[in-house]
């Protein structure tokens, strides 16, 4: 694994690392730091008594505050890792403590709302270019982050229009340096792919979650037995953290509905090939999307494994 | 894994097994039976001459042959795993040659369209008892079989009213033996209850998939890259054998279309938090289904590994 992320670097990135807000993502990006010597200083902030509490027993940072304000004295890159509702508050507590030239990168999965959010209370006098890792499991909290989290996935910036170069380019070496491809796009481009990719999917697996539960003539204890059939797959993305989640559909609202209005349309048409028994149109469908898969598989993004690997090694 | 399914039997269940059609299911349960030692001859019928000569190759049964009505002279039990749409026609041809006292089974994902499709062609002297193990993978044909792929899975019997219960309970054991735990309910309830946790999932995997596809302002390419956001996950089962699928949906039409039903009003109802921007809504309804995703972790049908066990295990 060492290996997998390469040596610590000789000269560290950055002098002062502040994470603000140490769940999975923030406490991965705080393993990394580490592990590649990418900051001198790690200081993480989290409102939360018992995050802060794992945090120092995990000693993933130099210095752990309850207070934003407080982690970013000195430090001249700072990301933003909370629930997308939070930020705004966020910035606009650390906007007079910024030191000047320092980097300010969130790691929110909306990209528009977020630059909207933080902007405003951000002094002029820092770079602000926000990103994206698109990397995560269905866990959360500072135990469940580990330092390859990042590893072979994607990271994408979004810097506004005008943006300091040699900021973005020092952004763009932190994330490859944690392991992943870094990929550049306008906000709104991103809020887009993000809704089909990731937003749309965790919508609808919800979605069905929900309603497996609601329906009285099949019991919970056969829908849980019987999930082997397909549920199951569902209801990993169904397990993620709810505040999170909520903040994501709040925050890219336009998106997700057009892409949800799409997903729905297309759906009535498969509806009614059902309906008229057309075993051609759902045979073409269904062909087609196995194609799709096998891309996935040959870009890196996903494991040949049957079943993820579920399947007894030993056959 | 010798030791997970047990030793072989010292006397077989059945003198001979006659599995028609030997895709992932069929060899599935000729290696099983083999290696528990449930048959003492298996015979495989299969039409297509590609997987005739894989069944030889890997040496899965003592006979190979291209007729149905051939392989099940006999046979003391008979395994139909063809896709759903071809049972009518097995039946018919099987039907005559049916030894007196033989059990006639099969795999299919739906079984009130089955009972309607086979009953009709079977003899008064064989016991037909329909059956659903709910296993498999994304992967199809002989090569992708394995004897354990039943193994801590449920298998579904669905025996008619008034069916001899002295062959019901040789069924049970034989897919006892195979590693599976065994239920019995009415083909009907089994159809509304793999509505919901196979066939419905399946649809709304491969809708969304195909709606990925058809998004004019989001490349193939970028939906591939950034997969790993949720998007992945469906698509293992938007991958899975199109036969099959356009089979179960067009044979559990009624049950489907119901589930379906519900899905969409509970999607619309999401929609319109979205819209509102109701965000306790959203996050009551992602608590919930948290707790469904622990339910069926604890229940043993799925890995707790985060990720499925993707993540890097040196972390």
């Amino acid at each position: 694994m060492a290996e997998r992320l390469g040596p610590p670097l000789a000269d560290p990135l950055f002098a002062r690392l502040a994470i603000i807000g140490c769940g999975l993502i923030g406490s991965s990006i705080a393993r990394v730091a580490r592990r590649k010597n990418l900051a001198r200083d790690i200081v993480v902030a989290d409102i939360s008594p018992n995050v802060r509490a794992r945090v120092e027993a995990l000693a993933l940072a130099d210095r752990v505050t309850a207070d934003p304000c407080d982690s970013v004295t000195g430090a001249d890159l700072v990301i933003v890792c909370a629930p997308v509702g939070a930020n705004a508050t966020i910035a606009e507590s650390i906007g007079p403590a910024l030191a000047p030239g320092a980097i300010v990168s969130d790691v929110g999965s909306v990209k528009g709302a977020v630059v909207t959010a933080m902007a405003p209370h951000l002094p002029k006098h820092v770079y602000f270019i926000p990103a994206h890792p698109v990397a995560g499991t269905e866990q959360s909290g500072p135990d469940a982050g580990f330092a390859t989290l990042f590893h072979g996935r994607w990271c994408i910036l979004t810097p506004p229009e005008g943006a300091n170069e040699a900021a973005v380019a020092k952004l763009h070496r932190f994330w490859s340096e944690a392991g992943s491809n870094v990929e550049t796009m306008g906000a709104q481009h991103h809020d887009l792919v993000l809704a089909i990719t990731s937003h749309v999917p965790h919508l609808i697996a919800y979605n069905i979650v929900g309603t497996a539960d609601d329906l009285a003539q099949v019991t919970q204890s056969e829908v849980i037995k019987f999930s082997a059939g397909g549920f199951r797959d569902f209801t990993r993305i169904a397990a993620s953290d709810p505040t999170m989640w909520r903040d994501v559909f709040l925050n890219n609202k336009d998106a997700v509905l057009e892409v949800l209005g799409r997903f729905t349309e297309d759906l009535s048409a498969l509806q009614r090939m059902i309906r008229w028994g057309d075993g051609d149109g759902l045979f073409n469908l269904f062909t087609r999307t196995r194609a799709i898969r096998r891309s996935i598989v040959e870009s890196g993004q996903e494991t040949a494994a049957p079943d993820f690997g579920r399947r007894d090694p030993d056959q």
